[in-house]
């Protein structure tokens, strides 16, 4: 039990001295890639470059005593960084304390949320979020970042939280352009986009073994952060000397040093009520995200999670982010892919990486002044536009038309109407296509083929049926909302056979009953009964039969209930079937 | 095509002398029943009592058009005029002409949307209302309904949506009763309930034949309406004759006498808005009520009725209805086996219905003048109760717990937050339980049962399984609410059983598998090849198969699908199967 809610009770005391030096080095590659990326995810989020730093030391040490995973890392990202970015600025203006508060507060009611779901084992709350719906929603979140951050690059000041908005402000101000600003930007996309494919190759080709050249590729942003500052420190000398009133170069500036202060996010009612929605979306989504990326890891060393148990680490996580002034936190896929790779053994590699960020913090802070934004910018562009997958829309669509709608239409309202109406609308919409798939079920009225005991679509086959019995089959579990096609259904073939006088109901793929389904056989049973039919049921499965039998509807039914279809067949139509359903028993038994 | 729009094409041309006297006598019947009725209703939407009247004309005539049900008799019922009062008193205060405007946009935005939701084929949306929650709904609307009605009886002024505001209201103003209207009101009251079940019998014992008797039976409002009507103006006449200010009697009052005029809803976007929501609620439940009546009688005489047909028909009386100065209208459940007892053979009944209503709108409203209030109320009580079936919650709870909760949530929120919210609440739960249950699917290891073709569960039967192979059999679906159960529960066989190599997915119940579903399989067979386990497949249904072959799912599968389990376990564990499962294509065949 102590074990379960403290997983570090499981690794912790076995850990040993390869351990360490594996986790070890696994820290350092995450905190290179870490410094940056945080850094770049709370410009993202509107936020001061520090929360980044602070959103990346406590919510890990957190993650590492509570969490199943041994490799996830977690911290700052992009799509819940934009979020945020989106919730906060409903409530506050970007660069006030406000504005602060309130990405803490959301930070907060997250990890609480997560906490109570975890406890109540909700989990399974974020099954509402079909993979088609998650997948359109970080596509088109993708796309939304990126165009959010072009204004970065392009040095000019420009908002709007939906890709019209976005693209609308960018070209008012499009006169404001910063050239030198311009050149940076650019640059580091490049370079960026060129180091994520082409760096590891020509390290190899140098000679470099694979795992170092891996490890030295993912260093590409550190490399763009420090010779862009150089440059943009370089410039502004320049232009000091030059006696220019400074480049127009946008950069980090003032960060202070030194380790985040216990914060308490603001107590403010109505605060707390319009911040309820989003920091719920937040908390499903980074979930979602958190457990896929846990779940793909931990496989390929045969490890296992925990799904509850990871709920309540990453809801602790965010409460640790929120109490140390920082901002929502999920499981980072890119991240937690390179701790693994760098050989991470334990979450202590997390520990190890939360050391490293804090001790970045406390003496790093005063190099980032000349940071340029355009870089952090152009970080972000690079890091976003993998998870854009587009191709995946024609692809879903071709294999279920409902999911493709599903999917395509989370991507047009998240890029149109912003990310929280997105994901709502891919909620319901999934919802509501799955239950008018499911408010349709396969129902084939089946015969005979003749010389066997197979029954078979009338539609499909060459069966024998009789006029007076019709078997219908129904391919799906009953419930709310398909019970009334069913009555629905019957009442069609009772219409149209004049010499009916029994129905059958073959059950064999029908897994469960519920209560609106069960009042819809007793009315269709009672129909029936009025129109001089009875109703049988074969091959109904032990549990659905075993709770019928708590109920009156065995006892009214105008008919009987028969293992086999074949048994059905004999008393009810004894002529049609009588030389090939007449089997022994037993014979009859195993074809089921 | 064109008889499907107009049923009326179908039954019209063959109509008969006999079938004319029949749907006479019925129509009679009715409007006999439908007079003190549509007042009631009126009264209890507060609204004037000639719109109850209105409401029985145009609508009824209308439906005899579009209508697919032979017998149903559309008009103002309980439940619908319920939910107009909470709706219409959010955004008018009663007795203004607002009040009376915002009534007739709200039937006519309702049948908007019916006719748009007929149109569109849409109505297996009315499938959101699982049985529990339509019956938890009315028994606790027929509870509000009968309180509310209270304060007629005892003749003070009350108001108040939800029961703890209605029973406040009432103890406030206790002191205020008028003991003439107490009288009336508990005599009406107890003389509708006897006659309810006492009338009957009594006609019969006098030698009256059964169908008269059961006709006549139902003219116990009318004549408790007389009677009052009688001695309210009795009363009067005898306090101004003692020189008193009146009786204290609240009487119906002056009644406009004359037919509906046309008319037109307001137009004003922030009204339609507020309305859309109540009216939606109103045309789903009330579609919901008369689609279970009309099928529920046209079973009886094995007629066929067409849903779709149905929304399209319900949605034009309700624009007839607002067209002509009414209110919200659905099928009544007690108007439409009245008018199917008495014989009515076509909604050609109705029209006649229809037009004795118009003839009684043009001749008796002055008549109605010292009509008392509490009389009204009392033939509303009598009627409401008999919809409260509060025993059907234990009931329902003893066949599923989540179902009964749904119910128990849906009385107590209507109850005790209003008709909107409870249904709100009913539908979002059931939804929520229905995710919930079908987020867990029945999922079981199964082996082999010795000497036999049968795999059953290892936890229930003594079965023979191999170390190296695990076999998971699931008893549902898999859709996005339960694809990611399915990872866990393989992830978790992975973790425990070192010596896998083979999973065996065991499909005889699935039924489909969407897009999220075959993300989570693609998923599993990555992570099971990276832990060196091959997938497998075994049972799967014919569409299925079908499906999967458009996707490259089937390529990428370490493993195979096998046609029967049996096959798979004589492949992947020869040594085990040796025995039973050695036996011809043939057999294994037919044991499927």
């Amino acid at each position: 039990m102590l074990k379960r809610l403290f997983p570090i009770l499981d690794w912790g005391p076995t850990y040993t001295r390869e351990t360490l030096s594996a986790d070890l080095l696994a820290a350092v590659i995450v905190a290179i890639m870490l410094i940056p990326q945080s850094l770049a995810y709370a410009l993202l989020a509107g936020l001061p470059a520090e929360v980044g730093l602070y959103a990346s030391i406590v919510p890990i040490l957190v993650y590492a005593v509570f969490g199943t995973s041994r490799t996830l890392a977690v911290g700052p990202v992009a799509v819940a960084s934009l979020m945020t970015a989106a919730a906060v600025g409903q409530v506050a203006a970007q660069g006030t304390p406000e504005y602060l508060g309130a990405a803490i507060l959301l930070a907060f009611l997250s990890g609480v949320m997560l906490l109570a779901m975890g406890i109540a084992r909700l989990g399974f709350l974020a099954s509402f979020l079909s993979h088609p719906v998650i997948s359109g929603f970080i596509s088109a979140s993708g796309i939304l970042i990126a165009a959010s951050q072009i204004k970065h690059i392009l040095g000019i000041s420009a908002g709007g939280q939906t890709l019209p908005e976005i693209l609308g402000a960018l070209w008012e101000n499009l006169f404001q352009i910063n050239p030198l600003t311009l050149v940076i930007g650019i640059g580091a996309t490049a370079f960026l986009f060129w180091a994520r494919t082409g760096l590891k190759p020509l390290l190899l080709a140098r000679g470099i073994e694979p795992k170092r050249a891996a490890a030295l590729a993912r260093t590409g942003p550190v490399v763009a952060v420090a010779v862009t500052t150089l440059l943009a420190a370089g410039l502004a000398a320049l232009a000091q000397a030059l006696g220019y009133d400074g480049t127009g170069i946008k950069t980090v500036g003032e960060v202070p040093s030194g380790l985040p202060l216990p914060a308490l996010p603001p107590f403010d009612a109505d605060l707390w009520k319009r911040l309820a929605m989003p920091a719920l979306l937040i908390s499903v989504v980074g979930y979602v995200e958190t457990i896929s990326v846990a779940q793909t890891l931990a496989a390929k060393r045969r490890q296992r999670i925990d799904p509850d148990q990871e709920l309540i680490a990453l809801g602790a996580a965010n409460v640790g982010s929120a109490l140390s002034g920082g901002f929502p936190v999920t499981g980072g896929f890119a991240r937690s892919v390179v701790n693994f790779d760098a050989g991470a053994e334990t979450p202590a590699a997390g520990a190890y990486t939360a050391i490293l960020m804090a001790l970045a913090t406390l003496t790093l802070t005063s190099l980032l002044y000349y940071l340029p934004q355009a870089t952090l910018a152009a970080t972000i562009i690079v890091a976003v536009l993998s998870l854009v997958d587009l191709g995946a829309l024609p692809r879903i669509f071709a294999y279920s038309r409902s999911d493709g709608a599903a999917m395509a239409a989370t991507i047009l309202v998240t890029l149109l109407a912003g990310v929280e109406k997105g994901i709502l609308a891919g909620v319901a919409l999934s919802l509501l296509l799955h239950l008018y798939r499911s408010s349709r079920p396969h129902v084939a009225i089946v015969g005979q083929v003749p010389g066997t005991e197979h029954f078979r679509n009338v539609k499909r086959h060459d069966v024998v049926t009789s006029p007076e019995v019709v078997t219908i089959r129904v391919d799906e579990s009953l419930y709310f909302a398909n019970a009334r096609y069913l009555e629905d259904v019957v009442q069609a073939e009772v219409a149209t056979h004049p010499a009916l006088r029994h129905v059958v109901l073959m059950c064999p793929a029908v897994n469960a009953i519920d209560a609106s389904a069960l009042e819809s056989l007793e009315a269709i049973n009672q129909r029936l009964g009025d129109a001089g039919v009875s109703l049988h049921l074969t091959e109904v499965k032990g549990p659905v039969m075993d709770r019928l039998r708590r109920t009156h509807f065995l006892r009214d039914m105008s008919g009987r209930v028969f293992l086999t279809q074949c048994d059905a067949m004999r008393a009810l139509a004894p002529a049609l079937t009588a030389e090939t359903c007449a089997l022994p028993r037993r014979e009859t038994l195993k074809a089921r």
